[in-house]
């Protein structure tokens, strides 16, 4: 198809004495936020021989794979030329409307029209950075926090703030001072099985956080993946029933059903500030694939999503009630650990003098991959804290990395 | 699923004599560039009783939608747990490695790992603009230029420079003199077909062109979706080839494949530069969807993909000849148009004095939607110019839409 007349391979624009240097702006000079930590725990996630429970990945088991052949079979057999084509930036509105309506059925009343679908919720947090970051504004994040919200916000060079988190939610001393003094932007929280913790806040928590937050301008952004993989107790009081249009919601169904899809959403109910949302989502890919969207909607009118959750939700509760007992038989006595009532993962924390850095270097050496605490910290470093993802490994593969890093734990302990 | 002591519908936050105001970036400040054209055209063209020469959307005639139902049956049947779950943030290899292997086979050397997928070119756009774009940088524009790359461009508030575009390509004195002056971060073109003239830069040109930039800081970016709907002439070198690392080549499946997908890609040859670039869109959305990636891949495996594209430039060319054909039927004397070798619309000028925003208007009245030049311009308003898409009307609506352009042009000149 090339003109041949020309040479092909002339890169003499780079062979010169002065070669191409491209122009970066600014945020892609800034060194990459514990950029190589993600690299680690992607790569450690695919290599056979290592048992990780470092990666987020949901356990393979969970995905309807039949259920999906036969819905793509439906959509593209009855209205193939409508999933190929250009779509609506706002995203599919059955879509929507399921979602919506799914909503309501928990009692947050939301309307398709305040829905606007998202490649995932990374893109949701993509579009808030650019709503609302500016170099140096002011934003809240939970210490730790989630390690790609933190990496998403740094590419705006905001001035990052942290309140501490406990077992029942955010220190709420220290987050009205924060709000107070600082007037962040944004509060966001993963309120339900926080990644990395495991944590949820209580619904005291709930109502003191929303209680600070009214009267001010500061958004709170309730990032809720893990939010249906509850196990055992009560979901509290959603932020978006408390704060109504001070709040934004996240959603996704990369937890649920599948995150190969890349389809999340987010609820805003604020007009003025979903259209701009809506028009800046259209410039970063113009909508999200109509074609998973409408045979994810198939999929969901055809099937009762709640009972296919609760398939997950028993596989995930026996395996982190496999992991925890593992850790009371493997692990030596001074370490506390999470006991999540839902979502992937929990969260160790080494006695005093300790590093989380020292024990994963050693546990990958014996085949065994975590995620120290320090890339979930916007600060802090060295820290006494890992990860344990418990979704996707086998029980075998749970008890014999159990046991490795228990005996780690002890040789660290003993020198 | 949630706590019912909790009032649902407490928005007191809302309520109170402060209301809530979100605290924007001054990006989200800044009006929106011409948004409401953008809207107006996906609106227009979802009207059934209106003739829409103004949207940019392929004929669904050119899906290859029992093909996918194969693809997607076989993938999900053979390898569905892969394709459901999360994937590489550089896309699917074995679909890098057809795309660089399709590039070796038009003269342009590509290797998988210089591919980075994206959802659609507009996000390698989105990457683009974050990459290169602080406040205020020079960068170079074709006038006019594709309106989804002047929006986004706009939203890092750049210094936009414009080239006037001819028969041949960008003016090469004033290119030379703005590389010379701005010595801008980089210069966008949409060298074959481009959106919205229909216009192809000549051999010569971009040999001049890339003459012009070798030993320059300027990256040229090479937007290419349409270069594969060629259906008479000669393709011209690449500006790949001309450049090598001083080039992005973004390349697209929405023109060819299906632009439901949301499937695109971008060729970087400088590796650092992509690596930051890789690091950027994993933070956008994690990856591009592995389930349309694999399905993609399924079909181009068992299928040829230039034999599907005969199929379109048939049908493209067949389009664009009967409205040219239809045109030199019904528009009065005075009217110049482009006759484009390729791709999905041309650009129509009015003799001076005339403004295509009143043909609209009036067009629009009468049941005929077109696009106004003015959006596709940096600064200049009230042009003589339109655009009119072929690819997606019947030969009967391409002739009773033009006879009725035809009509509204005599009025407007006779007043």
């Amino acid at each position: 198809m090339t003109d041949m007349n020309v040479k092909q391979n002339d890169f003499s624009g780079t062979d010169t004495s002065s070669p191409f240097s491209p122009q970066l702006s600014a945020r892609m000079k800034r060194p990459d936020f514990q950029g190589d930590f993600t690299g680690m725990i992607l790569s450690a996630a695919e290599k056979d021989d290592v048992i990780s429970f470092a990666g987020g990945l949901p356990n393979p088991v969970s995905f309807p794979i039949q259920e999906f052949r036969e819905a793509a079979d439906r959509v593209l057999s009855e209205n193939g030329a409508k999933a190929l084509q250009y779509g609506d930036a706002m995203g599919y509105e059955p879509l929507r409307e399921y979602l919506a309506e799914r909503y309501r059925k928990q009692g947050i009343p939301v309307s398709s029209k305040e829905i606007l679908i998202t490649s995932g919720s990374q893109q949701a947090l993509q579009l808030i950075g650019a709503a609302f970051l500016d170099d140096g504004s002011p934003i809240l994040l939970e210490d730790p926090s989630y390690l790609a919200a933190l990496q998403l916000f740094h590419y705006y060079a905001p001035s990052i703030h942290t309140v501490p988190l406990s077992e029942d939610g955010a220190d709420r001393t220290e987050f009205a001072r924060i709000i107070k003094e600082e007037n962040p932007r944004f509060f966001y929280t993963v309120p339900n099985f926080q990644n990395p913790t495991g944590l949820t806040y209580s619904k005291q928590a709930r109502m003191e956080i929303a209680s600070i937050l009214r009267g001010t301008n500061t958004l709170l952004i309730e990032d809720n993946p893990y939010g249906d993989l509850r196990f055992s107790g009560n979901a509290p009081i959603s932020f978006a029933s408390l704060l109504g249009t001070q709040c934004i919601l996240l959603g996704s169904f990369s937890k649920t059903v599948s995150p190969g899809m890349r389809i999340g959403w987010l609820v805003c109910r604020e007009k003025a500030l979903l259209k701009r949302l809506l028009s800046y989502k259209q410039s970063c890919d113009i909508h999200s694939s109509l074609f998973c969207q409408m045979i994810l909607h198939e999929y969901l009118s055809s099937h009762d999503l709640d009972t296919h959750i609760t398939k997950i939700t028993a596989l995930y509760k026996q395996k982190a009630q496999w992991m925890i007992s593992c850790m009371e038989r493997f692990f030596p006595d001074g370490i506390h650990f999470t006991r999540p009532e839902g979502g992937m993962s929990l969260w160790v924390t080494l006695p005093d003098g300790m590093t989380a850095v020292d024990l994963a270097d050693a546990a990958l050496e014996k085949g065994v991959a975590i995620v120290a605490g320090d890339p979930f910290y916007e600060k802090r470093r060295k820290v006494s804290s890992f990860r344990l993802n418990y979704s996707n490994s086998s029980d075998a593969e749970i008890e014999q990395g159990i046991r490795i890093l228990g005996d780690c734990i002890r040789k660290i302990m003993a020198h």
